[in-house]
């Protein structure tokens, strides 16, 4: 399975300086520091000339369709794990419950690992066998890590694997299955990122931490790529995601912009970014205008409590080029959000996979989209990942005793019979 | 989204006695009761004029793509969720520690409420609404609910489930998200079964557990349409499934032999039934080639703890008919076979999903299975659904202070640096 193209990259652009460098093992920029986020720029017109409608339609649908859009290189073995191609359902009964005219959903829980990360991580592990290293790392509060340890697993990287301690076992397990070295530190996202890319630096090993290597947000970008494929003419109004810390929404930014610029679309839906209450500094800036001031986090919604995130700017940019609005959910809105995306759309999605719909709502409630628009859900991650919060939003099974008459009784009393 | 052809069965008929039966709203045999499993007959002749890998080839890859192998009718509004079209792998590492030639893993999980269950629950929400019942129910060991409870949340019919106690946590909390009602019994899944099927009967419920119901095992079928034309020629040795109630593999053996006859594959590959040590009444029944003899369960792969299960004589006529055979693996192997799956396969399966990658490394060092053989694994269900087991398969993570020195000692002692 060899891409038959080039790499179309053409270099690193930092997103602060504007200074562009050449293609190879950069992290943040090397003027501006961890503050300059670089980002892959490629030759669009050789793109155009290669990546049209009928050159994908033969494609298989997962994201390595888009492969001239990747910053991987052409005798890259791709990992066996079909990422991406991830279903678009349209979901009129939660559109109703939510207040819009049309509603779509896009099940990111339905990647190799359940989430949204397996898109990033899977250029990842290429990018380090691509510059010789054998150990991979990264600091998570979770689907990163498992999406690494899964992608790692399949290509036979060795991963080592940060984790805050309030990351849900579910996933701490999910990763030591396929053989990852966990190392759950005491203390916050923050205290494990920074020891991470302490001991990248020291130890030799690939860093995968998307806020800052910039191979990884070329992967988030193919839901982008996705959605714009998937729509085409009748790309929505609004494409809705959480963010955390600010590459996934900017990755789908920048996909979206690619396939307006090669025609897929014909014009950029707009982006509404959706934070979560306890962990909020991204909508902070995006409405005062400043610098983003790093704050505490406190939300059931794991996967985006971020208080320092490292791709605020690059987030910013892409909601606002594409006119587009934040706003936050509080953790009761986001648990609501769980209960009618799980009832009324069929897709059970983790707190911070659901965000998009609880502030989707809020939205419209609050005028910022209008019920007569449409709009697309990013759900991030399943469900399954975080069942101690889904537990917060159900009620409680009926426990019985394995008698007709008792189970009469109770269903009589709950008016179900 | 409706299909555009009628439907082409012709009739039910009794796996016990032959009698066939008009189609319709039937169970078991009206004749032989319980035991008398319908099994649902088609049209092959006219199917074959009509479902050509020409026709396949241009509809979208999930499992309504067979709908002319399916008992809907014609004019069913299809549910939005995105059943089957699941990935298949080509495993080598995994295939080189299993000691097999070439192995493949057929990866279940990635269905909409992560388990192959779905394939079923969505024939049989279709099958109550054409029959006119507003309630569903089933009794399940956690994956037919959960995806009783999806199906049913996407097409807006009430469900109401019975689950036994043992059900993990994850599989019934994801069923109170879709809104279904949860009934846990005090008791064994036969004890909910039992008190399920008189609540249908009495409540005028639509019965959906697939023991009994002759159209679930034809949802079922379509992993078997599906691996059929994934392979084609290539279609290996050994299809290995993981044994529970019998339909699953009952159906999956009738959908590659329906393949077969309509000549997507030219031969039919043995099936290899697996079922845990502590739960093997089909497999006494397959050796002593007597009526099967219910037995208590005592193991980890709770969706195939089933003592007494309904389709052992379809599961033994498919084995017996494609000339397979059974196994049994203890909760030892399948924990190993699942740190194997996650990291040579890159696939975290549940204890019954892998079940399979352990009974095909028993069935190779029995001589039931030759090493220059190959084989397609159907890993059932998402690891994600029962994470108290996999913590059983797995070491610690490293919980440390912030602090690189820490680190590095730790680190070092592991032999990690």
């Amino acid at each position: 399975m060899k891409p038959t193209t080039a790499s179309f990259v053409t270099g690193l652009r930092c997103l602060l300086c504007n200074t562009t460098f050449e293609n190879g093992n950069l992290h943040t920029c090397p003027k501006c520091g961890v503050q300059g986020i670089l980002d892959v720029q490629y030759d669009y017109d050789a793109i155009g000339t290669v990546l049209s409608s009928a050159a994908l339609s033969g494609r298989p649908f997962d994201h390595w369709r888009y492969r001239e859009l990747l910053p991987i290189s052409r005798d890259a073995v791709l990992p066996h794990l079909a990422v991406g191609g991830t279903p678009l359902y349209n979901v009129p009964q939660l559109a109703a419950a939510v207040g819009i005219h049309k509603m779509f959903l896009k099940d990111e829980g339905r990647n190799p690992t359940s989430s949204f990360k397996d898109r990033a991580s899977s250029v990842g592990v290429l990018k380090a066998q691509e510059f010789g290293f054998n150990t991979i790392s990264c600091a998570s509060t979770g689907n990163a890590a498992s999406s690494l340890a899964g992608l790692s697993a399949a290509v036979g990287l060795r991963s080592i694997i940060f984790v805050p301690e309030r990351a849900p076992e579910p996933k701490v397990t999910q990763l030591l299955i396929f053989g990852a070295t966990v190392v759950r530190v005491k203390g916050t996202y923050e205290n494990a990122f920074e020891l991470c890319r302490e001991a990248c630096r020291k130890f030799g090993w690939y860093d995968r931490n998307s806020g800052t290597n910039p191979f990884l947000v070329e992967g988030k970008k193919t839901a982008g790529l996705e959605i714009a494929e998937q729509f085409g003419a009748t790309i929505p109004d609004w494409v809705v995601v959480s963010v955390g810390d600010g590459c996934t929404i900017g990755g789908i930014g920048k996909g979206l912009q690619e396939m307006r610029g090669l025609g897929f679309i014909d014009r950029m839906p707009r982006l509404l970014g959706v934070q979560a209450e306890g962990a909020r500094p991204i909508l902070d800036s995006f409405l005062s205008g400043k610098d983003l001031i790093p704050s505490s986090t406190n939300t059931i919604a794991d996967s985006i409590a971020v208080g320092t995130p490292r791709n605020w700017r690059r987030a910013i940019q892409q909601i606002k080029a594409s006119r587009g609005e934040m706003i936050a959910a509080s953790d009761d809105e986001i648990l609501d959000a769980m209960r009618l995306t799980a009832r009324l759309g069929g897709v059970f999605g983790e707190p911070a996979g659901v965000a998009g719909v609880a502030g989707l709502k809020k939205a419209i409630t609050q005028g910022l989209v209008k019920p007569g628009e449409s709009a697309v859900v990013v759900i991030t991650g399943n469900g399954l990942k975080d069942v101690q919060s889904a537990k917060l939003a159900v009620g409680q099974a009926l426990d019985i005793e394995p008698d007709f008459r008792v189970l009469e009784k109770h269903l009589s009393e709950l008016s179900l019979i």
